[in-house]
């Protein structure tokens, strides 16, 4: 006996039928040109290129006119799968077996984009053209990947389109363990860096010959280990800093090296710029490191400054639809990776809020049917209600 | 117009031009068979072989069958010239020119062996068999490669013919500027090691799901670097340790690694025996470590133990000879890298005397003419001396 599913787990569904691993569009973007523009969505398709990276298509849907103009963030791109066989059901199957749907992207985050465009679709079809503002999905291919010509070209170019932006969800995967845990309200910056010490290569037998750049890298690192950099606030955890690597490479147990290098990594809260903390960074070496010390830092141009997202307005609605379909009140949060969010807190102010990302990136990746269901139920009471609040004000 | 030369370099040019690169014998052990066995030694080629690595042939040649039994020992394989081009003589042609003799070997040590062999033949000439003594030659193919189908091997053979060694002269090039510099009268041992943390892997925006290995080998690392084993003592340098490498190999600025690795080296002096340096290095390492660390030392089975010689009769009449020769008194030091005297010295009391080591290994290796006539002059009055002592004792 067949079952009827909702028309989120449908959209999941099909989505997950499209072998969309980065940078292949694999039909996903197609599908959801078809759903959109049937609802009378207008739907751009933009293709971006870039040196030394693959062509990545993405999609921008649009409807209505007025204010405010809220838009939803996701990505239709997947992560490989790994071993195919691995898997119980077919990363593409979307089978569904008691309850569950399995499928690369069940979380990360076709399902995420399946809830709200049910939710967007249901939310126009009893408002119609009367709720008095414009709703966008902005949907890239290129998010697992190198984020080159996702996002950050897909926000300019809807910019150079005349769009501005009021308010954005992005549909990531935030729930640690169950749906409703928890909204992200900003982001940490991530700050990468390489220090090397240069010495002078010899022989070990004759160390007065030679200048071992170990020890002195060492003593470095350690001191920059044991920066704390501050206590968190009450919206951030404490800044933190891993060193992610240190090497030299060298295979001989009878050499002395002529170069040490050393990586890191620091997740920051909004205590610092950029600029601040790279000072600190430069002063806490400096003042580690003796005069005769041959050292470096440089820093990674990939970083990304922390972000707070400052619409309570908007947190206060998203957060109401949570504890109205859920029963409970989503914990704000700060702490995870980065995420696409980082682009566009610089358009509008931004919060993720999606499915339960335990499976995420792993083997038998799935979601619970009453988790789509669910989110789809949030995005739709989120609808009404900021479009309401927006016609009151 | 044609020169005359010496017998030591005529010697030193005909092995020279044997391309004996480790482990191939080139023609140069076939040639001092014939030079001694004309001279009325008892030679013996050796060839030993083992797993992974390949066969080498060594030479024994011994004449005489009182005691004392005086050993020279010495190798007449070379490291590669690398790139012949380079060289302003071709590294097998034993140029001559301006004084000086050009080639692969020409200080290590093939020049070594060839005062030597002259040195002994000019003595037998002039005492005949009435020297009361023996005199051998423990040649071998294997010192600069793997040094496993080489000395020690040739040791155990020599002692299993009955050979009963009550001195030896290595005579590789010992000598920093000038000949006479030094006499090497002992090593210091080398012992390595390699100190392994492991933590666990996770994503540097998660570090309370990770434990970085970093630090807690950073930690572990300088700990170990800052020891001040010894003070040295009249005979030896102080013990020094070396970190020559420290690795984690981790590509990914956003992975807290698993695993970090560090070796180190340390060359000790006679206030320390291998057990006692072990002991010290670990106990270092486990007062250093917090009980959650999980760590551990391995130490290679390739270490060797400090030695000091003994025979204070050997060290006066070498040093004697040197003083009569080239005016002044060499200098006793235990200092520099290690030698097959770590060998030689379960066998019988063991000094280190040749040429100057300054080309040794490098393009253009070459001799003077002077210091090879000065060291077989050298080796050729310490011969007389060391069997007229014997003689009158």
């Amino acid at each position: 006996m067949s079952e009827t599913y909702s028309s989120a787990i449908q959209i999941a569904r099909d989505l997950i039928r499209c072998p969309s691993v980065t940078p292949s569009e694999g039909g996903a973007l197609g599908f959801l040109e078809e759903l959109l523009s049937g609802a009378g969505f207008t739907v751009d398709r933009v293709t971006f290129s870039d040196d030394d990276t693959p062509d990545v298509e993405n999609l921008f849907a649009s409807i209505g006119s007025g204010s405010p103009h809220f838009v939803f963030a996701g990505h239709t791109d997947v992560v490989p799968p790994g071993n195919e066989t691995d898997w119980s059901h077919g990363p593409f199957s979307g089978d569904i077996a008691e309850g569950i749907l399995f499928g690369r992207g069940a979380v990360d985050m076709k399902g995420g984009i399946a809830c709200f465009a049910a939710a967007a679709l249901d939310f126009l079809k009893s408002r119609g053209d009367e709720f008095g503002g414009t709703i966008s999905l902005l949907i890239t291919g290129d998010e697992e990947g190198p984020a080159v010509n996702g996002t950050v070209k897909l926000l300019e170019w809807a910019e150079g389109q005349g769009h501005k932006f009021d308010a954005c969800i992005v549909g990531e995967p935030t729930n640690p363990a169950a749906l409703g845990d928890q909204i992200k309200v900003g982001r940490r910056g991530s700050l990468s860096g390489t220090v090397t010490v240069t010495g002078m290569q010899g022989h070990v037998a004759y160390p007065e010959h030679a200048n071992n750049p170990v020890p002195g890298l060492m003593a470095l690192m350690s001191e920059l280990d044991a920066v704390r950099f501050d206590e968190g606030n009450d919206r951030f955890q404490p800044s933190n800093l891993e060193i992610v690597t240190i090497d030299v490479g060298n295979p001989a147990f009878n050499i002395i090296p002529a170069r040490a290098e050393a990586r890191f990594n620091i997740r920051y809260n909004d205590e610092w710029t950029l600029e601040t903390l790279k000072a600190k960074i430069t002063s806490t070496l400096e003042d580690a490191a003796p005069k005769t010390l041959n050292w470096e830092v440089e820093y990674r141009r990939d970083a990304s400054e922390s972000f707070l997202t400052r619409d309570d307005a908007l947190i206060k609605t998203l957060s109401a639809a949570v504890e109205a379909k859920m029963g409970r009140v989503p914990e704000l949060t700060t702490g995870g990776g980065t995420s696409d969010a980082r682009f566009i807190k610089n358009y509008c102010p931004v919060v993720e809020f999606g499915l339960v990302g335990k499976t995420m990136h792993k083997v038998d990746e799935c979601v619970a049917l009453s988790d789509v269901d669910g989110l789809a139920a949030i995005y739709r009471v989120f609808l009404d209600d900021y479009f309401k609040a927006a016609k009151g004000a």
